[in-house]
């Protein structure tokens, strides 16, 4: 095959009480890159629809982690690149990501696979790094697995792919705000009440357990973020009608994507998922707030070669 | 069936990164508890071996648990009991959970089982608070549930019953020295780091994980406690030795058993727990510390019915 078309979903990081540690991939809306292999060394960006970003690959997420990986493996040759953003700019949902795990998962498939599922969401977290200046696989390794993914830590990096019931549904929002990632870091406190701690913990440990044996009672009951949401939700305006309204349309839980603004409501099934959508829209309409959703089942496929 | 013979095994709790969320049962060692039904209204003890209890009733927290059941299914006969205490007294491996576990999940048994097993164990707890002053469930819900239970949360509360892989086996290792409870809690910070906080629930979400998939690598590498371990260390004589010479011995973690002053060590197989024992026994001997050693597959059963 002398070319490639990968995908790679949108994800949502941070999330709930699983903030730094847990992400889950969205089903439909990701990022398309087409690879074609070259003789020439690295990677050349010859066209970019969706969104308006650098083609110069260094200051691509794409370029970079491509270049990252191909001189990781000492390739000598390179790939000239199309990237089709599915994902718009700043929407909180894994942007970046997609387009750093679609680049190293596809490369990988051009070289026989000689990486992990593990070293791609790695590399793609490097490439990313590069980038963004925020060296984290919450998004990327989502975006590579599918699923929930788990990073019970980084040293050493490790990625848990969790196991997603059948009928699990997510309704993204994203209000037209920009929120500086400074702010939003520098709303978390440096200390949290032991107590907190505990609850926090005990509520991911009853997300995973409901995650492993679709229980959406559980999954509901642990939904639930004590250590977080009351520092960064002033910086999102609407947050605690908007929870109010999701968690009446039968979400299972809310919470903040990523660092925000964009937030989600998960829910047993997609018309729960399409009235929680609406009850939001008509939330943010009346008062006068611009915002996108998206509703999407949890894709369990993660990245994936469309032209197979 | 007029006569009832209960067993409930020894359990540990506060299991490392799950603290105060996070228990397990032992196999073989554990409370027996006879009960015989009669006219008489509330719990009489006849009969206590294996260690000097208090046969009233009222003092004895098989008989506080006993009573606050009987009471709460309003019965209008009662029970005569034989409690053999087959865990030693301060042990710090769940005795009085074992005991309170044992009436209530006999009672049970004796009204064809009005009650869940969760009903059981908030019954246990709230006998053993009476008893102990401590209403806390991580001891009593894996003495009824047997293997791993997590307890996300108190309000409303809450048992998951977790899978235990097959060659799981634990080391309990308890020093002869006696710990304040006050101490104990004093030794705890109000406040942690956000960090740790995210780290600890980081690692627990991982032996969850590890639990459910048997991934005995991800369990080794999640038995981390960064944020009661440190605090509650200087209390127990040798700890750091000990969990390096558990550790050196293949242990997949080592921890303090519920308050101290008794340690585990999980392990793969009944050899390695023996070795661990081994390790630890001489480890003691040589520093002229009393110490007393269990080995024991993790039960999967929890309370049982002897005479069915």
């Amino acid at each position: 095959m002398e070319c490639i078309r990968v995908f790679s979903p949108a994800t949502v990081a941070n999330v709930n009480c699983g903030f730094d540690v847990l992400g889950f991939a969205l089903e439909g809306i990701g990022d398309e890159i087409f690879l074609r292999k070259v003789p020439q060394k690295g990677i050349s960006i010859t066209k970019i629809t969706g969104a308006d970003l650098p083609m110069e690959a260094s200051k691509n997420v794409a370029g970079v982690a491509g270049m990252a990986m191909l001189e990781f493996l000492n390739a000598d040759f390179g790939f000239e690149i199309e990237i089709k953003k599915g994902i718009p700019i700043g929407s909180g949902i894994g942007g970046s990501a997609a387009s750093a795990a679609a680049i190293v998962f596809g490369i990988n498939q051009f070289l026989d696979k000689p990486l992990s599922l593990q070293q791609l969401a790695y590399f793609g977290m490097k490439g990313e790094a590069i980038a963004s200046g925020n060296e984290h696989a919450d998004n990327v390794a989502p975006a590579i697995f599918g699923g929930f993914t788990l990073i019970p830590g980084y040293d050493p990096f490790e990625v848990v792919s969790l196991p997603v019931p059948d009928d699990l549904f997510v309704t993204i929002i994203h209000p037209h705000i920009e929120i500086n990632t400074k702010d939003s870091r520098a709303a978390l406190p440096k200390m949290v009440p032991l107590q907190d701690a505990i609850k926090q913990s005990g509520n991911l440990a009853g997300l995973i357990s409901g995650l492993y044996t679709s229980n959406y009672e559980l999954i509901k009951r642990s939904l639930i973020d004590v250590l977080i949401e009351p520092h960064r939700k002033p910086l999102i305006p609407l947050f605690d009608n908007a929870k109010k309204v999701a968690l009446e349309a039968k979400a299972l839980g809310f919470g903040i994507g990523g660092s925000g603004p964009s937030m989600f409501a998960l829910s047993k099934g997609e018309k729960t998922a399409t009235s929680i959508e609406a009850a939001l829209i008509d939330l943010y309409c009346k008062s006068d707030n611009k915002i996108d959703t998206i509703v999407s089942k949890l894709s369990k496929t993660g990245s994936k070669i469309l032209n197979e």
